[in-house]
């Protein structure tokens, strides 16, 4: 199935001359990494102590010349590697909520354990192809060595594609080295084994923090999802055609700089757009705006031939309420529909970004599945169009106990593990539970009945040998 | 924007033979009609008895040389007509359900009470363009009798749009003239004022009720929605490409007749696809197959050029929590996305149509108005594109008091009247409400500000005296 499209040919076109214009005449700031400039300088751009200014056409030669359209992530079981890229879509958890919700706990600070426990999750939820990276800040391991134990239990909880740290170079710098000695030196040196975030500050600001991050995984080979992070009206100005020249622009100098680095790094064109309150000023989500932007930002990936990250079950909503799911829907659907390769925030996600739930990451995952039923689309096969069926059963004539219909059966609907879809009688019977309610019971019963997956004791001992060592080196810090 | 499409021309193709298949070998039956069989008959049908077999292309032919691709319905205040077909979307309200539900008074039959307050409650809907029928069944009234409160119900505590009734061919005829007081004759036999809710009985049977009711209607020249009701599985293989094709068919013949009776009045080829619960057998909602099925047949039905009625709010849920809002967003966006052009169930639907819920109707209006932002799509003006904004601003200034923000504030996005985006402290201290609780207090709101649009009272005596009347000429009766 094509893609949905918000705009046409001249309408991308224009947008594609706007970013040109803002990287032309405006350019970005690289703060406080003088290599970073350098290497711009070096390719053409024009520099004036951090601003960079790109001709035209610049940064869009450089990206297409060398990043790959598509690459594989691989993960510690192969049979879990993703492709990120064309037409494949990757749904990966929520990302870098200080809090954590659940119906009996209500709102508190995620720890170490909220974190193993959405880790085991994901790697349970069929619908969920990747681990993720901070599904949530364990708040009470020290800041300057919670990333080890974060990249730690996505390896040994999970045997899913993960996510690792961009707090800063050097624990970047240990993200890769975990990866080493799970996946070997010559491997990860050749292969993407780690994706990780790499957002802008926006407007046009790309700080050291995060280009130092960038650098570490472009030097290694490792892929990044270049991101600007844009609250409509006040990151960038209100309107989605200013919103999505603006994201193209930002994010082009970023693959830019990262195909710089090490040419034919793996990187992925990002896109977080929201828009807000006018009232209050609060970002809001699952509002049609910010749709429009992911439709249109998908295009433009599209045409600038790199993979596309977007989407997720967002939602404003503190509580998993129809709010939330509303607002969730609205825009996973767009999501899936745009053609998004890799999907952030795709279970979990409340209030913003700053809480992420137990119960609410039940229900996004199993709208997670429905979606992947969809894009299977209609099946023409002889069977699929049932022709003998209804010839077999005329007028009036119903199908439940059909020869076809007891063939397909099992098969025929994606069955939700939380939907209820019985009378209204035996629901009463059952509790009168809401889809919250329902939800919890099985996040309990997941992680009770959960196992690790196997892994080589040889490669756990080194894991946190080198944790424990580097844990050592240096004073805790919440900073 | 153009619709998304999940089938490409081959299997469009494909779907539209197998229609042909079924109505050429198989047939429909026309049940309890003779004056229907014989207008198939003398129009080239072979006719068995009540089987009617169609020659490959005698439906589509007829129905494409008189039907009308887009069509005006007339409401009594003409800033409320509507355009039914082509690229407009028209929603209106919930329809058919016995049951009500609010959060205080739980689930109970509707009322006559209940009625006029969901007519009302559509009424000040800026977001539903449509009074609907059905909107609940008011139980309280005798069943031979509760048309005509119904359909005064919508002329006089509304000004929008409305449907009649379809539960005999006489309560048609009633709802006809009811039009003709409050329309004027004359009008109304060159116009549509009523669009009518016509369900196959199927597989592949149209009834004598709904075959008596749709003749009246197409006789005076108004609209009908021509509706195979299939869950798949029961009335219908379990299949999608079964399901269309069937839908096609049983759609087709009824059209053909409609355009027989009179050549030229308003049809609108109708789906109404659920899935079903292969435990239980129950429907299911917002799952993805229905979703397959109402892209192909929004597609099917473009190609035929009729109007195409699908879709709405649906969902299995008993009450207005996460699973009720996933699964009506997830039937809600695809038929927006479709190009649906009249949309039944759009607001207030619960529990597979059983129930209609205060709190669900405010909840989905909102999105309905969210849907109706979206298709505006991106504004690419001068003001949308906002070069000037981004050149003036600068890296890292953000745009919260730029001329630009200040100038578009206030309809830069879509507000939703339920959303909470507040700060998690701020919800906390307005009471932790969930969004049905702050849909309580709306819809309580609205009633009680309520006003009803003005009628010429001649109109409206000439309307009371009719009811009268008729209510007075036969005994009280529940079928």
């Amino acid at each position: 199935m094509a893609p949905f499209e918000v705009l046409n040919e001249e309408g991308m076109e224009l947008l594609e001359h706007n970013a040109d214009t803002i990287l032309e005449e405006v350019g970005l700031e690289f703060r406080g990494d003088r290599e970073a400039v350098r290497l711009l300088a070096g390719a053409g751009a024009d520099v004036d102590e951090e601003r960079v200014r790109f001709p035209r056409g610049m940064c869009r030669q450089l990206v297409q010349a060398t990043a790959p359209r598509q690459f594989t992530q691989h993960a510690r079981n192969p049979a879990n590697s993703v492709e990120i890229g064309g037409p494949h879509t990757v749904f990966a958890p929520n990302y870098g909520s200080p809090f954590v919700r659940d119906l009996e706990g209500g709102r508190r600070y995620g720890t170490i354990e909220d974190f193993r426990n959405f880790v085991k999750l994901a790697y349970l939820s069929p619908h969920l192809h990747h681990s993720g990276g901070t599904v949530c800040e364990p708040v009470d391991v020290p800041v300057n060595k919670r990333h080890l134990d974060m990249v730690y239990s996505h390896i040994r909880y999970s045997d899913k594609p993960f996510m690792g740290s961009v707090t800063a170079p050097e624990r970047a710098a240990d993200s890769v080295e975990l990866a080493k000695i799970t996946f070997g030196e010559e491997f990860v040196d050749q292969n993407a084994v780690i994706l990780s975030l790499i957002n802008a500050n926006s407007p046009l600001v790309w700080d050291a923090t995060m280009v130092g991050a960038a650098k570490v995984y472009a030097a290694a080979n490792q892929a990044t999802l270049i991101t600007p992070f844009i609250l409509a009206g006040a990151m960038a100005p209100v309107t989605a055609a200013a919103v999505c020249a603006q994201t193209l622009a930002e994010a082009l100098g970023g693959m830019t700089l990262v195909q710089l680095v090490r040419p034919g790094a793996p990187v992925v064109l990002g896109s977080f757009a929201s828009s807000m309150s006018m009232q209050s000023g609060a970002p809001t989500f699952g509002t049609p705006e910010p749709a429009l932007v992911l439709y249109a930002m998908a295009a433009l990936a599209r045409r600038l031939g790199v993979p596309f990250r977007s989407g997720g079950s967002l939602c404003a909503s503190k509580i998993p309420d129809a709010q939330a799911a509303y607002e969730s829907a609205a825009t996973l659907i767009p999501t899936v529909l745009a053609g998004v390769n890799f999907v952030l925030h795709a279970a979990g996600w409340l209030e913003g970004g700053l809480a992420v739930g137990y119960e609410k990451f039940i229900l996004d995952a199993d709208q997670c599945g429905m979606m992947a039923t969809f894009i299977r689309g209609v099946d023409l096969s002889d069977n699929g169009q049932a022709l003998d069926a209804i010839r077999e059963n005329g007028p009036g004539q119903h199908f439940l106990g059909t020869a076809h219909t007891l063939a397909n059966f099992e098969s025929a609907f994606y069955r939700s593990p939380v939907a209820d879809n019985n009378s209204f009688e035996q629901w009463q019977e059952d509790g009168s539970l809401d889809a919250a309610q329902r939800a919890n019971v099985i996040w309990k019963r997941m992680l009770a009945e959960y196992e690790p997956p196997p892994i080589d004791p040889a490669v756990d001992d080194a894991l946190l040998d080198f944790i424990g060592r580097r844990k050592a080196a240096v004073p805790d810090s919440d900073v």
